[in-house]
Parts: C-alpha cells; structure tokens; sequence
C-alpha cells in the first residue's frame, strides 16, 4: 500500500519544524515515568521534570481567588453561596455579563471580549505609568503562542533574496524556529552574550542584520525579556537601543514580555518595550511598529492549562488590523475560560476587597520563593567544577555552561547524538532529571548548555541540584 | 512614514482568507447593537443573531453536571461541599488526577492528556458498534477548528501543477476555504445537489476530480456529515460510496462530524465514517486514510467557548503520526478546560449514577426542541413565495433558496454588493435579524440563499421566520 500522506508527501516546512522543550529527550522521560509505575527498579524513585516552566505541575498551588472566580463562572448556581467572597461574585458577575447568554460557554468576539480588552488596556496604562493604551490594540490570545505564531504569519511573504526575515536571539525560546520553520521565513540568528549576563549587544544585531541582508529582507526582530532560556532581564538602556535600531534599520518589533512579573535580581527592573519606545517621544512612538505579548502561563499565577494571553499592537496599519481580525475569526475565538482568567490577572483584588490579603500572600509567597530559588540554583551551580551559570535574574530559567570532555563528545558522535543531548539523556536515567539540552534552543558552535526550571519546590530544587552536582562529577570523571 | 507591514507587504495568502461567518454583516450587526445601546430609535428592540451556531448566546442552558465537574475541578475546595453529587466529584478527582500537580493550570500532553484520550477512544468504539479506536490515534485540539487546519497543513505541499488540492462541498463550512487560502492549497469544488436535499453525488465528485487534476495534485477530501450550512444527513449508502471512490482516487478523508448528535428527520440517522469504513472490510479498513474531527461547541451541550475537540486519524503513517505530534507540540497544549469538558461529553452519567435523570432531561430537552425548530422552519419558510427549503435533517442550519428580483440584483450590483449580501444587509437594517449570505459558503452561480441558525429558543424562531416572511414579501414588492 501507497499511502496519500507519507513523510516524503507531506508538507517539508513542518518536517523542518524542532521543538526540543517536549522533543525525544521529555518523551524518554515519559517512558520512564511508565516504567516506575509498572515497578521497573531505577537508581531513583520519580521522575522530576525541570524541561518546562510549568508552575503548578512542580506543585505551586493555584491563587484562591482566581480558581473561586472561575468555580462561579463555570457554575453560576454557586453565585447564591455564601462561602465565595462578595469581590470573587462581582467579578464573575461582570465577566458573565460580558458573555454571549450570559454563559462562558458561548463563542466571544474573536479579538476576545471586549470589557476584557479594556481590563488589560487600563492594566497596562497602570504598569506603564499612564501611557495611554487602546482596547482596539489588544487581542486576546490562546496564550501567548497563539498571538505569536498570528502576527508572525502576518508578516512572511516574498520569495528567494525577498523572503522575509525574522531576528530572534541564540538561545531563543523554540516556539520562535518552529513556527519560523512552519511558515518558511528566514530565521536570523543574533546570539546573546553569555560573558556578560547574557545581555543584548546592538553590535551583534548589526552584525547579524548585515550578513542576513545578504540572502533575505530582514523585516522582523524578536526579543524575550526577561529571557527564556537565559534569565536575563533587559535594562532601560538596552531597550532603547533596540528600538533605536528597529526604527533605523525599519524593523517591526515582536516583544515577548510573558515573565514581567519575574525578575529578582537586585538593581533589575522589568521596562515595558511599550513605556520606553512612548517614553523615547512621538519620533519613535508614532513610528515603530510593535506587537508585545504576555500570557496566563507564567509570573506568579502559573495557570498554563488556560491558554489565555494578549497583545497590544502599535503603529499597526489600520488595513492590516482588518486583515488580523479576518485572520483570528477563522478560529472563532479564543477560550473564553482563559479569558476570564486572565481578566482576573489584569484585574486583581483591590486593597479595599475581601480577597486582597490573601491574594497578596498567595502572590508574595510564590515570587519570593522564585527569587530564592533563582539566588540558589546560581550561587549551587557555580560551585560545581565544569558548571558555570549566569544569575538568573528573571524568568524561571538556568542555563548554565558545562564543559564536557573531549572523550564524551566523541561518544555523543559515535551514539549520533549532540553532545549536550547525550549528557542530559545520562542525566535523566541515572538520576531520574529532566532538562533541556542547550541545543535546542541554538548556543554558540562548540559550547554546551542545558536549561533547567527553578520551579521545584525550593527542598526538592536542592536535590536536584545536589544530583545535578553528583552527575557533574561522576560524568567529568567517567570520561577525563 | 512608510510601515514595515502594510497590505502591500503582508502574507498575500491571509490577504486572500476569507470569512462569511464573521464578516462584514456581523461587524454591522455589532455596530446596531452599539447604537441601540446607546438610544438609537431602530423599527426594532434587538439584533437577533442568527449567523452562528452558539447555543448559549441563542439563550441554551449549559448541562448542570458539565458545569458542577468544570466548577469542582476550577476550585477542588468543593469536592468537600455536599451540594455536589458524588458522580460529579468522582469525575472532577479522575480528571485532576490526571493533571499535572492535580491542576487544570498545568501544561498537558501535547495530544491531550492520556485518559481522556481513553475515555474518547471507549466513545468511539461504543458509538460505532465495538469497532475498536486506539487512544494513540486521538489528538485532543482547541476546538474542531483547530486539528482541522492541523491535519490539512500535514497535507499541503508541492508547487505549481504539483501542489495539493482539496475537495470541499459547496456550499461548505468557511473554516475550509479559509484554511486551503491560508496555506495556499488548491481548493476543489465538488457541489452538494440542492434539488435532492442537498445530497452529496458521486459523479459529481468524479467531474470535480478529473477537471482539477488538470491543474493540480488532488490529495484530500472533505465531508461535513451532518452537513453545514445543509442540515443534509448522508444515507449510509452515499458514505460508502465516498469511502470507496477515496479508495480508487487515492485521497486522505476528512469526516468533519462534529454534528453527530444533531439528526432529526425521520429515517435519518447518523453513520460515521469511522464504522461505514471498517465495516466494509479490510480492504478499506487498512487502507483508507482518514481523519474524523469532533467538538464539544455543537450537539447538544454546545459548549463553544470552552474550545474542546478531537480528531482520531485511521491508518496514519507512523512517520507522520511522530511529525503531527511534533507539530502540536509548538504550541504546548489544547485548553486542559475544553479537555476536561471533552471527557464529561464522551463519559457522561451513567444510568446507575445520581445525575443521570437529570442529564438525560437535560439532554433530551435540547434535543426534541432543535427537532421540533427544524421541522417547523422547513414548514414556514416553504409556505413564503420566493423562498424554497431543504428539510433540515440535521445540525443547526437552514439554508433556504430565495428568489431576487432582477432589479435587486441589478441594485445590489450598483452597490457594489453581492445580491444576497445586499438581502441580508437590508434584513438586518430593516428587521434586526442577522443572517450569513449564502455567498459566504458558496452556491452555483445564479443562485442566492442565506443560512440561518435553527437555535434561537421556539417562540423567538417564529418571530424571526414572520420577520423574514414579511421582509421577503416587501423586499420582493420594493424590487418588481
Ligand atoms: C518566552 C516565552 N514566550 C511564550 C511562551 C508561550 O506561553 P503560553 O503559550 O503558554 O502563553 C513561553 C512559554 O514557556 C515562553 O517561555
Ligand atoms: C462543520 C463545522 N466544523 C467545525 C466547526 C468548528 O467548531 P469548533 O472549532 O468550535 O469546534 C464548526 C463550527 O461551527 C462547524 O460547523
């Protein structure tokens, strides 16, 4: 039998596709898990997964008040009960009303609901100081990936030396390659530095938008800040100079702003893209276009299952608007249950409502334990021999240096794999840990990394990090 | 200032999307909505919106136990409150115990989490008879849509003469033009025969065929059964005689069935793809590609904005299996919501459990009402000169024929408007009912219609049907 679809009959831009964050290396770690389960004995008892930044998964515990508005949303009858807070009842009252027959199972707007739009318009004007936002400019997503891969795919077209070309740092977050490698644009490598906290160098961006003139039309350049897999968090200045050269060199921005709320470091602050590029003068900020992205999945609320998010376009060309709203209609809308969690993100409790100190605790509680945990996995790392890792100011990512053996690189070629892979691979069935080879998120020719979550619980982080440390040493040794 | 993404700039194949469903009557429909709101005097009080199959915003209520599980497993606090049944906590517990750190705010599998995969897998094969379905070959998605651009992007590729071209039935769903414009494919028209309720026709299907395999690689093949904007059933009959010409046109089936629950004219009954191909043996049985797509947005829950959906695919290469899960990966997960919405839907109470009466109640209220709206559409519309209807034997639509007046059209073409558009955006102006024109989904030529949803609740339907009555009469009298 022929069959219709085969791998040499299908579409060659999705077999160009990689997505390492859940690639070979996660699906081995599944295996395993499967294996525990049917009583296989293993050097270790679990498996413990450090690949995704996945909070409540590595057990973070949902906020109270936002899971009690989405009981009464879903289920309307418990409005009558008296154990949910008055602020929850208004909030759920609000978004129902907002919905199509006054249910969050109705179809919303494709762009999301609209007094959602203004929720996450007046958030933004509140976090950038008042710079004015409109709700016209916020689309409402299936998280951020959604409005990622949609405004990406706005922008390829051309063919040859005029296909469109798309800037995103090394190492990137590979949602970024694959869905370049998907819609056949031309990704364009600018690598971050490393010796310097993995900082944004606008040399290096010159340096790549250059060589990539050469072979296509730069249009698009992407930034992650704070940085996933890196943990760097971007300084005002550094964010002035990229929109300084976006506007030179007539790029459209793309920033990926999902962790705003998880920086740590001391002297770090997260800079909106929005507030600087508004804050640089009318010159810039009725000129560049941008598209900035945040998401349900991360900071302290860690709700990745929902799938909601935004973006707030600016400086788009009101032609292309309609053709984005054509676009997102396709697919009817986002989840509504998504939206109406991240209208409670936007939206929080007051300090004047019931729910707001326990919010506060709740929310303290989880970006305090990250800094702590973001201090310790650096200050462990670095006193591992052949281990060598940035602070990791934002985020909820490491993604320390290791120095591999010559004799285990070549072993790593003999097996067919990258080097880094064949380390993590060892790591996870001797010691039962999940991390991401640094190869697939792109790092300099000849250095090796992997990323590793700081989400486990701040015990169990220890252990990790304590295994990580033994396998370090065991691994060097093996093969010195 | 010249914008780096202008239309002239931009992807030209979104340019080329196009969407009935949401577009430009819609956009007025929300406008007259906004202007009432705001005082306007209209001949009418509300914009009735007839466009969209969503049961919520038509005024359905939503299946209590669904909503009891979606509340427990929001805010499992609950599963200790006693107003809840003990089936619905059951069913919260297995679902949360599923999850990631038991949360429906972790990040699941990326197709689907695995026991609601088995819950569907057991839907399947008790909806078909026995017929065994693999867990393995269900991919959960957000919402039909979803894993139905996912499947046709697998399948497109090749350039020219060489580039794959897709049957869709017109008139047709416009999720299908919509995607083959987006990823370029070539889309072949096969037309459902209206003078024989809308029945597909297999010489039909072979004329289509030869005549585009003049100018391209004709590879897939797409079926609504039952069928949107139609409301046709297909006779198991007429399915095998599509599962066999697939055989000898070697063609990928798509079986979209996300209706499968709504048939209502008498000797009508649902068939799936699925079952008519394995019980033609296994010379289809092991052959025949094929992709079914189900949704939680339609039938009887019409749960739409939750986003939940499936896809089981049949005979799919193992390589390709590896590329979709891949594919799906990027980004992340569906909603774990709409997954969990998907397992009440295809693991409902049983007759021994507290919540099956009710849910049975429930279910069939939903249902007898949609026959009942059926049949009497059909009935009225049928007694309107210049307005001819197909029984509604199935899903939510109507699509009747209207008669224009050469001097509408005329008109219509002075305004720059498709003839039916401009019907329907005189309905609308004029009676605030909002309808899809059948230009949206595509007719013959000379032909005009419109779709209309069946769900608005019984005594608005009849209001709505006079209106049109009487619109039609004086529409036709303003054009004679
Ligand atoms: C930098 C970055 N952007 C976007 C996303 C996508 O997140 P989601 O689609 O869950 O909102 C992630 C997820 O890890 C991320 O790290
Ligand atoms: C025939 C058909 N297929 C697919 C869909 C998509 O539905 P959803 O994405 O909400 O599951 C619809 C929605 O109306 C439809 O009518």
């Amino acid at each position: 039998m022929t069959r219709v679809l085969t791998l040499d009959s299908m579409n060659p831009n999705v077999k160009r596709v990689e997505y390492a964050v859940r690639g070979p290396i996660v699906q081995r770690a599944v295996q395993i898990e499967k294996e525990l389960k049917e009583g296989a004995k293993k050097p270790f008892t679990e498996v413990i997964k450090a690949n995704i930044g996945d909070a409540h998964a590595m057990g973070q515990k949902p906020i109270t008040f936002f899971r009690q508005v989405l009981a009464l949303c879903s289920y309307p009858a418990l409005l009558e009960d008296s154990k949910f807070p008055e602020d929850a009842k208004q909030r759920a009252r609000r978004i129902l009303e907002a919905c199509g027959g006054h249910s969050i199972g109705a179809y919303s707007a494709s762009q999301g609901i609209e007094c959602i739009r203004q929720d996450v318009a007046r958030y933004i004007e509140k976090r950038d100081g008042g710079i004015p936002s409109n709700p016209d400019n916020i689309y409402l997503s299936t998280g951020a990936s959604d409005a990622i891969v949609t405004i990406l795919k706005l922008l390829v077209c051309g063919e040859g030396r005029d296909r469109t070309g798309v800037m995103i740092s090394i190492p990137q977050y590979p949602l970024y390659s694959a869905a370049l490698a998907d819609l056949g644009a031309v990704q364009i490598n600018y690598y971050l530095d490393e010796d310097n906290c993995w900082s944004l160098n606008i040399t290096e961006l010159r340096r790549a938008l250059s060589a990539a003139r050469e072979h296509c039309n730069p249009r698009v350049l992407c930034i992650i800040n704070p940085g996933n897999p890196t943990g760097q968090v971007q300084s005002r200045q550094c964010i002035e100079d990229v929109i300084r050269f976006a506007k030179e060199e007539h790029l459209f921005l793309m920033a990926d702003e999902v962790y705003q709320d998880n920086v740590y470091a001391e002297g770090c602050q997260f800079h909106s893209f929005k507030k600087v590029l508004f804050e640089m003068g009318p010159e810039y900020s009725n000129t560049v276009e941008m598209a900035s992205f945040h998401s349900t999945s991360k900071c302290y609320m860690g709700e990745c299952g929902f799938r909601g998010g935004y973006m707030e376009v600016i400086n788009l060309d009101p032609e292309v608007k309609a053709q984005l709203i054509k676009l997102v209609s396709v697919r009817l809308c986002p989840p509504v249950p998504g939206q109406a969690l991240l209208d409670l993100v936007v939206n929080p409790p007051q300090p004047d409502e019931p729910s707001y100190a326990t919010f506060m605790k709740e929310r303290t509680a989880v970006l305090s334990a990250l800094a702590e945990k973001a201090r310790l996995t650096e200050q462990i790392f670095n006193t591992v021999p052949g281990i060598t890792c940035n602070p990791v100011q934002g985020a909820m990512y490491t993604f320390p240096r290791i120095t591999l053996p010559q004799k285990a690189i070549d072993k790593a070629k003999e097996l067919g794999l990258v080097p880094d892979m064949f380390y993590c691979m060892r790591l996870l069935d001797e010691e039962g840990i999940c991390l991401v080879p640094g190869s697939g998120f792109g790092q300099r020719e000849g250095t090796y990394h992997f990323r590793m979550t700081i989400l486990p619980p701040t015990e169990k982080l220890k252990v990790v990090l304590q295994k990580i440390r033994e396998f370090q040493l065991r691994f060097t040794q093996e093969f010195s």
